[in-house]
């Protein structure tokens, strides 16, 4: 059986290797305000531990350097002040050798922490949170990588994150979709919702029962040739496909596409090409449709008649399928019709790590499953990610449903 | 029995009274984008009757003029272009007196439509029309005076729409809040949204069932002096208190109070004034809070240990209460923390008539009730208003709940 | 001889004049930030008076109405605060008719210290802050004009301001243009600005010497069939040809020819129209081109292989000239080359009416002669009208030169 | 005598002394939109010599890399398009050892060129280009420095660039300033501009006369200590002190004080300290004040009863001093009163080159003198140099004069 103190240095190593092919320069930048440099993702991930976890367990505690605690904070108003997010790419010191040093240090203190005789209680407390970061962690691991995908993206040499035969598998091109069909489920009381053991956030609780109206859900995600079908019959171009504040977005951004996508501008072979981790690519038709945001997803399933599911019938739909026999998980997030928001009877953490997700619900939509990008053992059936309705840069898809 | 025609009068003529009160240049004018000019909404409304029913209806229709066809537009994409929303209050051509002759010229063109003998079905569908239209005209007589009370509000001169002896006792101050208790409701599928007869918008319907868990209900508003006191206790100042977009709203627009509250700057009294519709007025502590953002009311049930109900309890616990039993009508808006989303199997209304309701489903908060400035016989217990997390022009206010 | 009282008279009229063809509803809106509304016009010179000459010489004075001090002001910070100048047309209080009473009130107190028993010296200065407030009232009766047709012009109704009958011969399509011919200057000194008697703003003071390299002057105003030609020679797509401030400003607005004008959308038929305060009328080719900016201004000399006259340069060859042999004055404001700076020696006024111009000199090019909208009288060889580079709404056209 | 080919190599060697104290971070990042990376500084100063003198010179000239034609073009439109410039600090490949390779490679390519057998009209052309482009590499050495000051100002952790002791004399702390008197100088035709041999920018010619008035200037420049003086008179709350624009500017952004001072917290000891290239010291209070904008000198000197000089008077009397008797060259940047303008008969250099000073002629003013971190032997009589009214990021200051 594996110790958390294993699974501690196993995730930890894992973000380092995420960080492996980057330059100093790449690990610095920021390319827009949503999204971060990869040094503060790895130092970022590193202060949760120290402050969430050190500043309580460690006997003697000394932050490793005082001015961290403000510079790598994110939001959590409970522990102070932050720096401003849309300066986080100006932070040229302390270097990324100096952040690596932070990072070596809190893990040794970590492995200290982690190896104290400590009575059940206080263990059981410390798993729990040790647990949180490294489910933190893993969040960051996906957010570099997607972080690290637009910073290259808008650079005009299109460099690689990493030739094709090294990127992993998962980030890879999967095989072809199948036909699309359309699973019915029957009115009814379902329950949706964490419960039992395992690792979950508080959003994702309290399970509890919601009355869901008859509907059926596609078998398969929507493919990149269905959504450049859609484009290709001026789908960007119509109004009366999207919702007005979808419409008021597009017209001010001048969208015509996805975000990566680009079309050849030789007009008598308008083929399509992408940017990928591992440069630009021909689009894989085949494949399911990603970086696309809610108003996208949700004017598409307007065009082919159907609609975004909420996020319980996904995940009702998705609890009735075999995970061999479904792509519910491991290609793309999937955009829901549900508003991020709280389940009846949710109660955030105590302290400030309950900051953690309670204070989003607003303005933001629920995407489920997980994406290529998503690190293994991280994916749940009750997870659920939250975007603003115009985020396109994370690994976003969509599943078609039908009342 | 009222007919329709008689209806048609009654409201229109209603509009104008409204209007009555204020100059040529108070109705040119526009405040802000999210409101419109007095004018504007005058000329809108009978756009409504002309391109929805006279156009289709008359058998030799000619628009009364082509360019407002345009102008007088708000949102119908399906109708062709419109005037830009932000622009409205530059228009001083067509005058006040053409918009007025707009309005004789098509009343007297829809009365002529009222007295045609039609099959049962045109007719059917034109008083589903007629209604639509009366009911979108008395929706524009609140906008009018939620629009009316920001101009004023913004003009050093602080002036009053009307005296206080004049202005109709709905939008005079009401009497004092009675002592708050809460009333509970066991966990249960409720039926919400529209069915039978009387009119309704697309977006309450289709009836249908949601389970709802247990909860507790606030038998009255929240009062000014409760709010006061969130104001005092450091309500604004406390980062905890607030969802993280309406912290960041809060602090970049610099707010420490609800919309047209003011501070005396005198120190050692400091007391609390507040902009009606007839002047400047000290606060009336015990009556509703009113023209607070959906971050606002959100904050202020945390801080108060509770929380907003969302759109099935608060439908649930109104229809619990006979109507004179409770102030869930005819005194503020109550938001509620449901995002307005489409009921399951929600269809829009076919045609250009049917961008009425539903294309505004992002992004939005669902207020239910009705306030003092809601024309009367126009609220429902199904009723779903709309706005945006920020809104604080309207008569907005809040009722608590509790899981 | 006519008296002071009845200039006084005449002038404040001549406003009124101006004002007569417009409703309430025109005179109350502001159609962009550098406007301002005519209300605001006539009640903002009436202010003047009352501000700098009865505050001071009525022995028991009382402002007509406290608030005016502040809604009236437009920049002067020893007077005290101002309103926001972006908001002037959201005052619809005071109305119309009010302001025309604060109007009465001031030229009745106004006429009764004009007739006052006064020492020499008192009348003298009394005298000099009188002329400045006429030449003050002059100057809004242009930009009057210029925030009327730029108000109009955004108005989809494309409203005349008069018909092309009644407008002042002034305002009306002028004679064709002759041939351009150069008049050479010889290199030396020159002296340029006001001195002697007559009236003068203090910037255009002192009068002193500057030294001029040898140049050459265009006989004539460029017009604006000339200007058509650099614009159908690509002179809007060729960044070679502007500052480079100026092709920033371009793009960015996305411009493509002067304010007014408008290409017809029949691809077969492409002739040009433009916007006039006597409604839409195609281009009269043989007269003088306006409504440019400096930027554009520079821009098409460049194109002409020609440059902008300095304003000294200007002066120099005006004075040169007789009144009835040129195009100085009475067709378009001449943008300069010249930057607004102080003359050497330059003092402003004493007190708050010092703040009058000596305060922007900075980011402003200086304009020179008068234009068709510039009230009789009120021209001046030694003027320096001033706007910045990008301003377009004044009637603003040019001369060319050459070294 | 040194070669052309030696002081290429020096001065190119010197830009890469400049980054050498700098990580591959330090030098990707941009600040703010004003300044740039360094890499970009040692990337475009390279392309510089590529395009304009290898591409011409070079007789089969094949680009280093195709994609840095237009990702380290700076603003030269008649080269081709351009990166954006907010976006230089995105671009974190090419890496910077690829950027030094690139250096690498263009510096052989020139010392090539440069040791060519050529006509002596070809060689002349060449020689003009080289000292230009050199010119310009060291414009890009100051740049370099004053924006990573810019960068590591803004940095919570204060870096030094380099420790005091280690910086060179040039940037450290000057001695003491002497007392302030006045020169006086008669009125009369001067001569300004470039003339004779040496390196001169097209911007400095031709020289030629001017007429000045009798005018006084100060004998050194204005200190720290006179200017704290004027912020501890409340300088920045006066607006009676500032040009128009500039208090805008300041009320909007709430300035206070020079770029980089700062406050202590500490009410009982209000001491002044200010960021420097090496660190955080306490302001030398008898040390040139520097870091200010053309709107704060121009408002510190109508508050010391003073002006700016023009750039004719402060050419006159920067020319009228013996080096070693002034402090007119070394310290800091001198903000004249001058519009940056053409002279009488400029004409820009032919070709694409042309586009270097001459089309940024609007809304800039200039400065006179070099600053501490001007290269050596850089500076010039005759030098000017412009930036727009609100830049504070060079090492800008002001010397006094009056009428």
């Amino acid at each position: 059986m594996t110790t958390l103190a294993a699974t501690f240095s196993a995730v930890r190593d894992g973000t380092l290797m995420l960080a492996q092919p980057l330059s100093d320069e790449d690990c610095c930048v920021q390319s827009m305000p949503d999204a971060s440099p990869v040094k503060w993702h790895l130092a970022h991930t590193t202060w949760f531990f120290e402050t969430f976890i050190l500043e309580r367990f460690e006997t003697d505690f000394r932050p490793f350097h005082p001015a961290f605690r403000v510079l790598f904070n994110s939001y959590y108003e409970g522990v102070g002040e932050q720096h401003p997010r849309a300066q986080r790419g100006l932070i040229t010191r302390p270097s990324l050798s100096e952040v690596r040093a932070y990072r070596r240090n809190i893990d040794q203190r970590m492995q200290h922490v982690l190896a104290m005789p400590l009575s059940e209680q206080v263990s059981k407390e410390l798993a729990m949170l040790v647990k949180l970061g490294l489910q933190h962690e893993q969040q960051h691991q996906e957010l570099l990588l997607t972080d690290v995908k637009h910073l290259f993206s808008i650079n005009p040499l299109k460099p690689a994150y990493k030739s094709e035969e090294l990127v992993s598998d998962q980030l890879q091109r999967k095989g072809v979709l199948p036909t699309l069909q359309w699973q019915e489920f029957e009115a009814g009381i379902v329950e949706i919702g964490h419960a039992g053991a395992g690792f979950f956030f508080d959003n994702e609780t309290p399970r509890h029962r919601q009355f869901i109206e008859k509907f059926s859900i596609a078998t398969r995600l929507v493919s990149n040739r269905e959504y450049r079908d859609f484009i290709e019959d001026d789908g960007y171009q119509n109004p009366l496909l999207w919702l007005a504040a979808g419409w008021d977005w597009l017209t001010q951004q001048r969208l015509t596409q996805p975000l990566y996508w680009q079309k050849s501008t030789n007009q008598f072979d308008p083929t399509w090409t992408e940017f990928t981790l591992y440069g630009m690519r021909s689009i894989a038709l085949d494949q399911p449709i990603t970086h696309i945001s809610f108003f996208e997803a949700e004017a598409y399933a307007r065009w082919a008649g159907a609609r975004l599911p909420t996020e319980a019938e996904w995940e009702c739909a998705a609890n009735a399928v075999a995970p061999q026999d479904g792509d519910y998980f491991g290609q793309v997030w999937q955009w829901t019709s549900s508003s991020y928001a709280p389940y009846p009877g949710y109660a955030a953490l105590a302290g400030a790590v309950g900051e953690y997700n309670g204070k989003f619900m607003a303005n933001q939509y629920v995407l489920r499953g997980s994406s290529c990008a998503t690190p293994a053992g991280h994916a749940r059936l009750t997870y659920r990610n939250f975007f603003p309705a115009t985020a396109r840069w994370q690994f976003s898809g969509m599943r078609l449903a039908r009342s």
